[in-house]
């Protein structure tokens, strides 16, 4: 397939050089700096460009992977009418494209990052399409990159981008609370590293809700108050603490 | 040594598992219940006792694996004064022990279920003890069974627990959120593994709050609010989902 990248962010970095390696041809990289659209350009060995008026009519496939308010901004400057058309958008519904000739949804479920290289091949990609025929062009595109491909429409996509918050971005987001305690402590934060594996291992094993362990869910209340007084010079800290012990004793139903 | 395990629970099992297949020998096993102490004693081959009275006097090392709680009331029915004494809590002081010939902490800092095996020598195990000497004899001990050891102090152990209360009951926390989200869409939580797994792969490659993403460090509004929404259902859920976006943005200092 002949295919155009608009957008040449970390998503459209991975995704064009996976397509790239399985036999397609990308023709063009739009991007609104020139600078980023060259970059990735100059990898995949194509042109850049930075001018929606530059973007080559006759590809077989454009790939929309852009920042959520730059994708509607952009279609509406394409012609989309004769041209088959993909966005990779977790939270946009496939509306958005309306008036394609064929369109549809590509959509990676992964946490991408330039400096670190993905094998493309464990990644969930979830596909959806306006028609049947295009669907499956969409499903064969995606399982020559994958092996986990997924028909999933655009309600049932929306609940996958906000689980994707929670199970990345806040999961993160305590791995550097974290972090900073330990280092304000002078304590070396790889010394967690054993049972923040462990405790994911344990989760995917089984049901998460069956390995909750620690004081909340025991209701022990002399460590919660041990450790609700160790944060009490970090009132962020002390209130963040307070609240998971509370959502844990809410979602396993214990009262105090 | 000849060891005697105050403590049948699922650290007591594993620790002494790895003592005895690093040679050592496990004399007795003590639980408050005969039950609890005769499932581990019959694996480890040796006794078990539900008397403190009946617990030998003359072994090398005395291991108190018990619940917080329990570790003070039990530890003074014994004569501790003729006897080497570790206790295995993160959150207790060595002190508690004060009084024994020597002792100290065998801090293991890892998540302990009866039925997934672990690689003894990646966990962390803290060493405290209340002389040099003995300090020798655990940290001896401690490499034998793990390549992970460390020296910390009581006022250490209390915040490396903390942390892992953080890293392990708070994250698994996330994952029960976010299971009960998806099976309620009837979506297979097993499409959000890849994404667990290279969150954590990052986090651990760096640092985790340069690699900190989503709409609440990009103060992307609209799908805040469009999150927000979607759990509009689910009031629980729409204020953890408010209360880690506005923690997320306090750490990195955004202001609305």
């Amino acid at each position: 397939m002949k295919i155009v990248f608009l957008g040449a962010g970390n998503l459209a970095y991975h995704l064009s050089k996976a397509l790239q390696k399985a036999g397609h041809s990308v023709l063009q990289v739009y991007s609104r700096t020139m600078k980023a659209a060259e970059e990735l350009a100059n990898l995949l060995n194509c042109k850049a460009v930075n001018n929606v008026k530059d973007i080559i009519q006759t590809a077989d496939l454009y790939i929309v992977a852009l920042s959520d308010d730059a994708v509607k901004t952009i279609v509406e400057q394409l012609d989309i009418d004769t041209k088959n058309i993909v966005h990779t958008a977790g939270s946009i519904p496939i509306d958005v494209l309306k008036g394609a000739k064929n369109y549809g949804v590509f959509y990676p479920l992964q946490t991408f990052s330039k400096n670190r290289e993905l094998v493309f091949s464990n990644i969930p990609i979830c596909i959806e399409a306006d028609n049947l025929n295009f669907q499956e062009v969409l499903l064969s595109l995606a399982n020559q990159i994958s092996e986990n491909v997924w028909l999933i429409n655009s309600e049932e996509r929306k609940y996958l981008h906000l689980s994707a918050v929670f199970v990345c971005n806040f999961v993160n987001h305590i791995y550097s609370l974290t972090k900073q305690m330990i280092d304000e402590k002078n304590l070396d934060f790889k010394i967690l590293y054993p049972l923040i594996k462990e405790t994911v291992n344990k989760a995917l094993d089984g049901s998460p809700m069956l390995s909750q362990t620690g004081p909340a869910i025991r209701n022990d209340k002399k460590t919660l108050a041990k450790h609700i007084n160790l944060l009490s010079s970090r009132h962020d800290l002390s209130n963040f603490y307070d609240m998971m012990s509370k959502s844990i004793q809410n979602l396993h139903k214990l009262h105090n």
